[in-house]
């Protein structure tokens, strides 16, 4: 749960605002992508390079640039310093650990949110943290690898035709919340996909595993909850800001993101109290099925338990046992024995055991 | 939980205000249905036409446009442009896993609530998002099928004598709201006869398919909690809001619609109080059940393994048992054992086994 | 405990305001019984006619208007008609499902409370709806059916020397609620005896029926919260409210009322509590009492099993068995048998199971 | 829990503001103690009589009367008059259910906190109600009987070196709440030491009177945040008056109390979960004492009872059974057995189950 | 839990502001070390002399005075005197079981916050408290023992490149807050590796020693959750101060811990969800093995109690018993046994006990 372990006891003893990567470093280098637009042009450049980025002339126009990698620290202190951001907002973009965040500046606002995805193995959920800043008239997002859920709107700012391309930066931001948040549905769908499948597995077929994949259920849903909460905050702060830099006409844009937050917090509260339940019942069906071992047990040590008496008795070698030599005395005991198993059987059947 | 699933997944990668019907869509046409009328005078089309819609005089009078069926987009982006709505607005109506919500504009009021009913199977309760904008003087209301909960309203409509004919916009708002929240009412009654017979089952015949009978109980119950909750929030916006659309006299009407709906709140917290006891009993039974199992047998086994011994005791072959040529040996050992079964029965009826 | 079945479906459809009685129509007439009185003359009529009522001048001195059984609509009709009320006020006072509740107005302040009383046969809480309407000059309360907890109040109108004669109607409010409140207590108090008992059945003589009086205990609680906890809301509006009608040296009566409505809601949740708790010391009674019973079970079979098998290899009919001829073999045997049965014994008695 | 049964229902039908003790009245007289001092005298009457207490002069100094015994009802009634104390405030004073409540009244202040011991068998914690009233320049303090833990406090009013002698009404009060609110450390670290035994007990010696104490320590915890929890508002209120009557630089004095009294719920909190952590344990370890006992019975049975069989099958009377006559039958089935046995005790060995 | 019992019960009694230590004397003497410092110079002495201290000229410069061991009341009274602190201040130094908090004074701030260290043996998390008193231009911090993690901050005070040297007392008290909290993280992590030891045991090798490991796991939880939790409110409190102490640039320092503290929270809250969600997981594998064990006693028992009953019955000693001549008698009969003991297994394997 403490991802990346190692991670904190690193940064201990370092100055605060350190711009030093915590996470394993990966191989891949840094990428940075830039998209120049307003409504009647677009730029568009894949490599982008850091040079361009010192002579970057924002004056006009709106721009985006994406950081691909974070563990590049000179990358993201040229940045911060291009830009003049404040040197803990460096820190916290290059420490992943982070919770969501928002934070307010004059000239700018501070995100952090999380990018979930499915590991592979389909097993646990994957963070990546994205920082996003945008001011004025540019956006910056750092992701800490490459691949990310922004195409769609990629693809939109290469169209003239949508909204995006008449709108700011406040709006380009929202976007990108936008598709990380809808995103989160995926995550929750197939979570709930998965609830329903144990739910099957617990009322028709537990087994001793059943109850480890509840609890690695119960621990999945733990982790969405520190990631989706705090974004309950994040994007509230955003809809309350009477910063200019959130045009008016856009705030309403950031409210139905806010309803999309609330969503996605009610349908994880309501997979705990699923799984919760879920724990429950397969404690029940565990009872319940030494119940029903305890029973089979019971039924024939009950019926045999005494018919081997009987037998026993008939077994002792006394000397004089007149029984023993009466004629029909070995049928009579097989009858009486027949009485005793038919008799314990009506009173199993009565107790509906059977 | 997450019903109709995949909608969301379809919906990722849209521009924000795309209106997309996501649900399966249905093979009816949407219907329109129109409702005229003042103190004095009052029209009613059933199948009303967009045409007419389009050309529809809102100067005088009270307009209520009923629309049944929200898959087919273009009916409700014509209706958007028509009374010039926010795309948000016409995205949310489209989409039907909203929570419901209240969004209060200059010159109209935005308001999305869960119709429910009893599926006919008993099984589940099912969900129809209804819509409802109001403003100076018209309701237009979305539902996703035929069939709902206003004939009453339609019939008050007719009639001259209600006051519904001499009140406005917001007074018609209620009262679709007032019977929708009303038939709640219908619901939680079900599961009130639900729970009351599931307590019976608990108590006097429980067995293995309780325990799934619960847990759905418990989804119910958590289902329900997802429509109702928010509407209390969404009740108590309209008590509280300072827009001249709702008259100053027409919000003790509201504040009685906010009461009824934390009746509903406190309704429904009692039934997942007292779901979870039965839980509790359940599984306190089941325990019960076993202790009955192993009582038996151990009475059984208890009285008859230590006869079976003393009866092996004398199947022994020794060629030297002074015992087995006694003349009332055998006696003597079949009292000693009718001795040790007594013995046995009074230790077990003192602990109050029998 | 949705009380009063089939209420709720009936009411819907009605029009809002609609002064129709839900409940069972109890056989005895209304009645009606009223008070005037001011510092220096009281008068008292028991019988109160509606004539009188709508003849009733009300310019000077208190008057107590007491209304028993509301389903008598047209009644509480002409008295909402006399003293101008809501037509809102009138309808909840006939249905009796209401939540308590507290309404301000401008020229009366209007209530809604439970009076609760232990049914006859004791295994439910009865509950009644008491509505209590006060303005200026005048109190008006209505009530189920005849029979309250308001005689002491009338003792003291009666006498010249108590303060009730010289204040007005917000402390004859204030005094029904108290009266009612007070009442409370006495619930409490049964309940917290219920809980002793069930405590000391629970630690020596649980059985499969305290389960039940467990749950039921619970249900109780559960009804009581439902009553008490909006008091707390009902109450601490009075004293907080800026209205005239309650006068500034009155308002301290209203917070005395408020710490014993706390007073309560403490008591009730600590029954919970404690109540929770006696459903796990259920619980692990019964798990104890299984051990108890294995223990018995595994100790006899522990002990004679292998002695059967002793006996039983002595029993087999194999020609060559040396030891069958012995002397003393079958005392040793025995001997063996003993110091087996013994050594089990004192394994059990180190296991602590004797 | 309602200590004091039958307290309430006495009250009820009495007119509010009744000064009218409630419990079983002590035979002792209620005694009461003065305290004249200032800077630089101080007088000590130990017993003061009602009519010195009508005469005093409270022109100068500081005066502190101390009441033990509260159940004579004119003694309190004469200082209320005395002090001209609101009716409500005497009969909060008697009435000794209360909840701990802090009122402010414009000339003075009126606090209500409980007074804890241990009782002398240890069993239960002891509540003695403790009604302070203070204004300008006295301190009226009201205990249930003789004896308490202001003794202290008494020794350094006599000795002039110490603040109390320089300081106003205002630190009397806070020095009693402050002597109360320590004596309750005394009850959570006897509490705490239970706690402790009671761990080691369910660790290592769990018995079936282990869950008795388990839930009565739930109920001691229980009882004291009844007492504990509503200080925090007390205290609090004292901290934030902006009163006169308690002088600026006192109020750091009163924050100080705050901080303690929220290091008591804290404790008192950590304690709850500690004994609800305990009762989950105590489960679970008859859960493993049953595992234990099955095991001991699998074990043996399950050697044994194949033995028996076979030694059964060669103690048939058939004629014609070849095996018995064979030579070494009798040794071959013994060492069969033996090989039985030795597997399958490699096999209990190989679940772990020895 | 109450750690340094026996401290309240001596402290009770004594006037307010005593300042006495409580706990046991270490045999060391207490500490002093000193830090002048200001952008171009610094001066470091390791053992300062209380005449030193006394005679400290405050007029420039930054001065950082470590104390470590409080037991030396003289010691922590001269500093309270020369730097004029508040009597409850110094009160609150010395008592070591304070509660992490913050409060405000005119011309300084006053900290109390808890240094945690995992103990050498693991087991526990040993806490140690450290009081920091910050004003213009001075940093005073208390610590009950020699040893801290401030060794990183001295570093950077003796480099002339670190901001710490161009930064005010605030920017210090921060640093030496954010080394603190940073600690937390050390211990947090190793919790966090025991949560996954305990996971994996409980999956797969869970004994009786687990749950008491899992208990004890839970009262670290609960001692951590009191030492910071309160720290939120602490740093809150410094973020929001508008006291001119707290340089404006310096507050999103203060923020940027706070974020952190939200972080611990958050974990530490996410480790409790897991550890309550590991005892049911180890209550249900009680459950299962338990059920494993009655499996084999099942399947063992039933297979052979009727086989024994049979031969049994072979066994008797009737005269006429005309099979026990029957030539394949004997073989018949344990063909049928084999049959019977054939047929159970098939049962069980059906009902997957096998």
């Amino acid at each position: 749960m403490l991802k990346g372990k190692g991670r904190f006891t690193k940064h201990i003893g370092l100055p605060p605002g350190s711009i030093i990567y915590m996470g394993q470093k990966p191989e891949i280098d840094p990428e940075i992508s830039y998209f120049y637009y307003d409504e009647n042009n677009y730029r568009e450049v894949e490599k982008y390079s850091l040079e361009d980025l010192e002579k970057l002339d924002l004056s006009t126009g709106m721009h985006w640039i994406n950081i691909d990698g974070i563990h590049a620290e000179e990358v993201i202190e040229k940045i911060g310093k291009k830009f003049n951001f404040h040197q803990l907002v460096m820190e916290d973009i290059v420490h992943t650990g982070q919770r969501p965040k928002f934070e307010e500046f004059d000239d700018c606002f501070f995100l952090i949110i999380k990018m979930l995805y499915n590991s592979t193995r389909g097993e646990n959920i994957e963070e990546e943290q994205v920082s996003i800043i945008f001011g004025e008239n540019y956006v910056i997002s750092f992701q800490e690898k490459p691949g990310d859920v922004f195409d769609a709107i990629r693809k939109r700012i290469r169209d003239t035709k949508y909204r995006i391309r008449r709108n700011g930066a406040d709006y380009l931001a929202y976007s990108l919340l936008d598709a990380i948040i809808d995103n989160y549905y995926i995550i929750l769908e197939s979570l709930g996909d998965n609830v329903e499948l144990l739910e099957n597995e617990v009322f028709s077929d537990s087994n001793s595993a059943t109850i480890e994949k509840i609890y690695k259920m119960k621990r999945k849903i733990i982790q969405l909850r520190k990631s989706i909460w705090p974004l309950r905050e994040v994007v509230s702060s955003l809809t309350r800001t009477e910063n200019v830099l959130l045009k008016e006409n856009n705030i309403r844009f950031f409210s139905d993101l806010y309803d999309h937050v609330i969503m996605l917090i009610d349908t994880i509260e309501s997979f705990r109290d699923m799984v919760s339940g879920l724990l429950d019942i397969y404690l029940s069906s565990v009872s319940n099925k030494m119940n029903e071992v305890m029973k089979v047990l019971t039924i024939i040590a009950t019926i045999f338990i005494p018919l081997t008496f009987i037998a026993g008795v008939y077994g002792m070698n006394f000397h004089y046992m007149p029984e023993l030599s009466w004629r029909w005395a070995y049928f009579t005991v097989l009858g009486v024995m027949l009485i005793v198993a038919i008799v314990m059987l009506i009173f199993f059947k009565r107790r509906k055991w059977l």
